[in-house]
C-alpha cells in the first residue's frame, strides 16, 4: 500500500477499491470452484478452493521464480519442470493443502493439472500447479479433479477478485494491485501471504498477469529484477515457505511495450504487492520500513535491515509503542559483529522519522523525545492493541488496511556506497494467537 | 537442570535446594545492596541492586569471555582490558542498566571499579565490572559507588545465594549450580539472564568461582571449550545481548585438580546453568532439545539446529501443544537451502521422542500419531497456558522450575558424520507480554 493510495474506512470500502483494481488485462479468464475433502491425517472434514487463471490461448511469455527452501513442496518441483515447455495454458491453485513432501505429491498434482488439461482441451504438461496450505498432507487430487469441469466452465474475462480471495489462508484481505503500461496494456497481480513470510522469497503465492507482447525470455530476465526489491525485501516472521512462487504471464494481445515500461511497471507492482503482503502479515500491528546506507555494498545492508525486521525484542517493543531503541542497536550489532566482525560501526546513525536517536558512538535520549516516538508509533499503529475477550484469542478488529502509514527507521553507518531497504511488521499477541492453533 | 534433578513442588522447595547448591568455594566472600536512582531519560525513580564477588586475596587465575555483538557495552570494553591486568580482585556487579552506548560510559564503569576498589583496598584495576538492564541508559556511578563501603563492609563467605538474586532482571527464579571436583574442591556458578539469548554467547551474566588451583592460562583454554556446547548452544529469542559475559575465577586454595578434571567440572555446571536459563527463558512454557546428525562438519548441523530453535511458526506450535511437523521441515528447509544449497537432503529422518515423523522424502502421518505427539507436548510443558486475567498480561503462574522434561527431538540429514545439540524454547503469549512492555 503506498502513500498515495485511498484510507479505508471499512472492509466494503476496501472491497470496491480492490473491485476497480480487478479488471482483468484482455486475453485472460479467470474461476473458482469449492468442494469439500477429509484429510486423512486429521480425519476432520475441511472444504477447499480451486482457482483457475487461464490466457485465451496458450502461451509462450510466462516466467516463475520459486522458493530456495531445500524441500519443496511437490507443485514446485512440477512448476520448475513446466518452465521448459514451449506455451503454458493456465494456472490452477488450490488452498488448505500445499502438497509438501506428501504421499504421491507430484503425481496428485499431474492428475489435477491433467483434469484441468482435458476441461480445456490442452495437454496437462502445459497447466502449472500451485498449492498453499498444511505441509505434509496428501493433495486431494481426486476431489479437486472432479470439479475441473465445472471450474473451467465458469471461466469469466471480467474480473481477478475471485481468485484474489480463492487462494487466501490466513490473509485477512485480499490482496490485487494492478498497473497500467503504455499503449493501453496493463498488468494486475495477486497475491496470497501472511505468514511464513521471508526472503527468497516471501512465503507467498504470487500471480501477475499482463496482456503486453512480450518476449518469452524479456519476461523471465524481468520479473527476478521485479523480485529482489520487494518480495526478497520483506519478512513477518523470518521463515521460509516451501511452497514460494511467484509467476508472471502474458496474453500477449497489446504490443508496443517498451522493455523499460514493462521493468518499471513488474517493479511497481511487486513493490507495492510486497507492501500489502506485510501490513496484512499475521498479528502485524505496525509495518516497519528500514533503510540501511553507508555498508560496503548492498548485501551488506540487506542483512543488517533483515536482521532488524526480525528481531523478536525489538519487533515486540514496536508492538508494545515502546521507544526500547537499545534493542534497535543490539540488532544492528548482532548483524555486524557476527558477519562483518572487521566493520568499524563507529560512525553508526540511527533515526526513527525524524527524530535522531544515536550518533557519535552514543544514544541521543530524553524523555520528551520518548514520548515524541511513542506518539508516533502509536500513530502508525494499524490498529490498537485490544484484550481478548475470552482472555486468549486475540484477533484483528479489522479485515482490511485501515491506513497506510509506516515507522520508517533510517540506519547509517557511514562507511560506503551499499544501500537497501526492507519491509517488516512487529510480533504481538495476534501472532501467537494465530499460530499457536492455527490448524486446531 | 538436568534429568537427574530433583522436582520441585513450589518456590520454597526450590529455594530450599538452591540454598544447598550456593554454598561458596572456600576463599570466596559475597555481598549485595540496593540504593534508589532517578534515570534521567526516563525520569522514572527505580530501585538498582550492587553485588560483589572477592577473593580472599587477588587471584591471577581469572578468564572471561565476552559477546561478539559489534556494539558491545562498557563494561565489556573494560573487561577485556582487565583480562590483561595481573590480578583480579572482585567482581561488581549491578542490574537495570547495561551501560551499553550511553554517555560517558567508561569512565563511569571505572568509577564504581574505583569505589569498590578502595573499599577493598585494591586497585580500581583490579575490579571487572558488568552490567546487565536498560540499553543506552546513564550508568548511575554516584549511587553506585556511595553504597559500595557498606557492601564490602558486608562481605559473608557462605553462600552466592544472595548474588543469584541480585543480578536477576527478568529471570523468575535465581539460577545456581555446584559441581564438585576432586580432594574437595568446588566449582560454584551463578548465571542470569531470560531474554535477548542466543549464541556466542547467550545474552548472560554467568560466574563461576572455584576454589581449586589452576594455572591462568588453563583457565583460559577450558573456559571457552565449555562454554561452546553450552551458553553458545542456546537460544531463547535469536536476539544477542550487548553485554553477554561469562568470567570463571580461583581463590587458589585446594591443590591438586587435574586439568581434565577442571574441563569435565566446568563442562558439565556450564550445561547445567544454561539450560537453567533456557527453562526460565521469558515465557518459555516447553523446552526443546534438537539434536542434528549426519551433516558434513558439526558446524552445519548447529546450523541447522539454530534454525529450527528460531523459527517463530515451529516455535508456535510447540506452544500450542500442536504437532504441526511441517513447520519443522520448513526449517530444515530453510536452512539448507539458504545456506548449504548443494546438500542433498534426501536421506533426512526426523523423529520426536520415539515417534518418527520424517522417512524416505515423506511424511509419517496419521492421526493416531498427532494424537500421542500433542500428549507428549502437553507432558513437556512447564505449566499450561492460562487466559490473563485482566485480558492482556500473560504471566507464570510458577517461580520456579516444576519439572526437567524436555521435547526431544531428531533430525537426521544421513550424508556425514557432523553432529551438534542445541536447546531453545517456545514462543508464546507470554513472550510477548513480558517484551511489548518490559521498560514501562
Amino acid at each position: 500500500m503506498a502513500s498515495h493510495d485511498p484510507l479505508f474506512s471499512s472492509a466494503d470500502d476496501h472491497l470496491r477499491w480492490l473491485t476497480q483494481q480487478a479488471s482483468l488485462p484482455q486475453g485472460w479468464r479467470v474461476a473458482t470452484g469449492s468442494c469439500p475433502f477429509t484429510p486423512p491425517e486429521s480425519g476432520n472434514a475441511a472444504q477447499v478452493t480451486l482457482s483457475l487463471l487461464v490466457p485465451d490461448r496458450p502461451t509462450p511469455a510466462f516466467a516463475g521464480v520459486f522458493t530456495r527452501n531445500a524441500f519443496p513442496g511437490a507443485p514446485i518441483i512440477v512448476g520448475r519442470k513446466r518452465l521448459l515447455e514451449s506455451h503454458c495454458g493456465g494456472v490452477v491453485i488450490n488452498n488448505k493443502i500445499s502438497n509438501v513432501c506428501a504421499p504421491e505429491g507430484i503425481s496428485r498434482a499431474e492428475e489435477v493439472c491433467a483434469a484441468v488439461g482435458t476441461a480445456l482441451g490442452l495437454p496437462g504438461q502445459q497447466i502449472i500447479p500451485s498449492s498453499t496450505g498444511v505441509i505434509g498432507w496428501r493433495l486431494p487430487a481426486e476431489e479437486l479433479s472432479a470439479i475441473a469441469p465445472s471450474v473451467v466452465a465458469d471461466l469469466q474475462s471480467h474480473s481477478i477478485l475471485p481468485a484474489a480471495q480463492g487462494i487466501m489462508t490466513t490473509d485477512c484481505f485480499p490482496k490485487v494491485r494492478r498497473v497500467r503500461l503504455p499503449g493501453g496494456a496493463c498488468i494486475v497481480g495477486i497475491a496470497k501471504g501472511a505468514g511464513m513470510v521471508e526472503p527468497n522469497m516471501a512465503t507467498m503465492l504470487v500471480y501477475l498477469l499482463t496482456d503486453a507482447v512480450v518476449e518469452r525470455e524479456q519476461l523471465r530476465a524481468a520479473l527476478p529484477a521485479a523480485v529482489a526489491p520487494s518480495f526478497n525485501a520483506i519478512s513477518i516472521d523470518s521463515d521460509q515457505s516451501t511452497s514460494d512462487t511467484v509467476l508472471a504471464l502474458s496474453s500477449q494481445v497489446i504490443p508496443g511495450v517498451s522493455d523499460d515500461s514493462l521493468r518499471q511497471g513488474l517493479r511497481q507492482l511487486c513493490m507495492e504487492l510486497a507492501e500489502d503482503v506485510v501490513r496484512n502479515g499475521e498479528g502485524v500491528r505496525h509495518v516497519q520500513r528500514v533503510t540501511v546506507r553507508g555498508t560496503k555494498d548492498d548485501a551488506m545492508a540487506k542483512t543488517i535491515g533483515k536482521a532488524v525486521i526480525n528481531a523478536p525484542l525489538w519487533k515486540t517493543a514496536l508492538a508494545g509503542n515502546d521507544p526500547n531503541v537499545g534493542r534497535l542497536l543490539m540488532a544492528v550489532g548482532k548483524a555486524l559483529g557476527n558477519q562483518y566482525p572487521d566493520f568499524c560501526g563507529d560512525a553508526l546513525r540511527m533515526s526513527i522519522a525524524d527524530e535522531e536517536i544515536f550518533a557519535q558512538g552514543c544514544f541521543q535520549l530524553n524523555p520528551e523525545r520518548e514520548q515524541r516516538l511513542q506518539a508516533y508509533f502509536q500513530h502508525c499503529e494499524l490498529y490498537p492493541a485490544r484484550p481478548a475477550s475470552d482472555g486468549i484469542t486475540f484477533t484483528s478488529p479489522v479485515r482490511y488496511p485501515p491506513h497506510p502509514r509506516v515507522v520508517e527507521i533510517s540506519i547509517d553507518l557511514g562507511r560506503g556506497d551499499g544501500a537497501f531497504t526492507v519491509i517488516g511488521g512487529d510480533l504481538t499477541h495476534e501472532y501467537i494467537t494465530e499460530n499457536a492453533d492455527y490448524r486446531s
